[in-house]
């Protein structure tokens, strides 16, 4: 399979640099083929306006959607998008290796996605969801936190780590059609010692070579949805 | 009262941009003041590390929040953020004006975050939610949608509009101490004619107005939770 990963860490020292430098060894050592974007290595711009496309529709009004639609027609878009969109489409399982930056991604992986989840050639006319680009492939989050789980808890300070990362794991990497893994999740990285991590190396190596039989999380289908996009009363009944 | 605005789109003729010119206008007329920041105008840099000082605490081993706890120290902080502190440390009120993209933040919107709350100045050492830096003043966000409401309900595709900005809501804003309003949400901003625009903006002139008497978003108090961080029972029981 093809493992795709988006790594978003400034240190290569970091945890989350020994995530990504096991997973690619790990890997490849069972005969995965593995592609890094390490996002601060490549100096990647994650700012989206004009800068994403080499072709223009609208010079005098700047709307990205109607720009990104247009360059997927023509070839528009900036080196650095192609390249990126290029990775994602050869992929089989995508992997967000970041830490956990304010209850969400590092700007520098959030704008990944704003510049490369392009509508068009990514999602829209009705590529979206369990009808997305990406059916049938498989995503997931591996991430560090500051805190500790108990934060994170359903009646935890913090709030529910699951819902905290609802708008990645369904608004991003379902939206496209992602089936979405459960996150991998390191607590409070930097206050664990060595033999925590060492525990945590290897069983992130076993979430690793267990993808393929992984379940991912239950959401519901399009078909469950009315005509304006509310869950059918069908569909909330347990069965 | 110091009204901060911090605006993300890249299109100045946009209906986010009219929506901050009109607060501007609107604020102004009645006596306050007013900042905007315009991140894209301004060219903000959103990527996080150690660009975002001049000073260095560990020249091996890059840790933005220990960097972050000496640039408090010793008044080391790049001069874009400094200046962003400075705005921020000014308002009574912080307003982020934003389409929303990928259900949250722009990049541009978010790097602004990742690089200016900083650990020492604006939060740590206990100072967090209700026992926060900015506790008594205030904070709302402004957006726009793609989609219409319907999709953002509870039993809606894209899933409730509340637990999709929590981690903005709670985790950003109310973790550095402010109160937090209801957002304001234009939704299918691009989708809907310029009189239900017109109404909009109508609709937001009011609700600036009045958001001194705004109820604030009713979160639990840290002296709800336990030494595990974890809700007490008591807090559990409504009253």
């Amino acid at each position: 399979m093809n493992f795709f990963i988006v790594h978003a860490h400034a240190e290569p020292q970091s945890f989350n640099g020994a995530l990504t430098y096991q997973a690619r060894e790990v890997l490849e050592a069972v005969g995965h083929e593995v592609i890094v974007s390490d996002l601060y290595a490549m100096q990647f711009d994650p700012v989206s306006d004009r800068r994403n496309f080499t072709s223009q529709k609208d010079p005098d009004y700047f709307k990205q959607q109607v720009e990104e639609s247009h360059a997927t027609e023509v070839d528009g878009f900036a080196l650095d998008i192609k390249a990126e969109l290029e990775k994602l489409e050869w992929c089989d399982v995508l992997i967000f290796q970041f830490p956990l930056w304010w209850f969400g991604l590092p700007a520098i992986l959030k704008g990944w996605v704003d510049r490369v989840f392009v509508m068009g050639r990514i999602y829209g006319g009705g590529k979206w969801y369990d009808n997305g680009v990406f059916q049938g492939k498989k995503a997931m989050l591996s991430l560090t936190t500051g805190g500790p789980r108990t934060m994170y808890s359903e009646i935890g300070l913090n709030g529910d780590i699951h819902s905290i990362l609802f708008p990645i794991n369904h608004g991003i990497l379902r939206f496209v059609g992602f089936d979405v893994l459960p996150p991998f999740i390191v607590w409070g990285a930097s206050r664990i010692g060595d033999e925590r991590r060492q525990a945590y190396l290897k069983e992130y190596q076993q979430r690793l070579l267990t993808i393929p039989q992984t379940p991912a999380i239950a959401y519901p289908s399009l078909a469950d949805f009315d005509e304006n996009f509310q869950l059918k009363p069908s569909a909330l009944e347990s069965d």
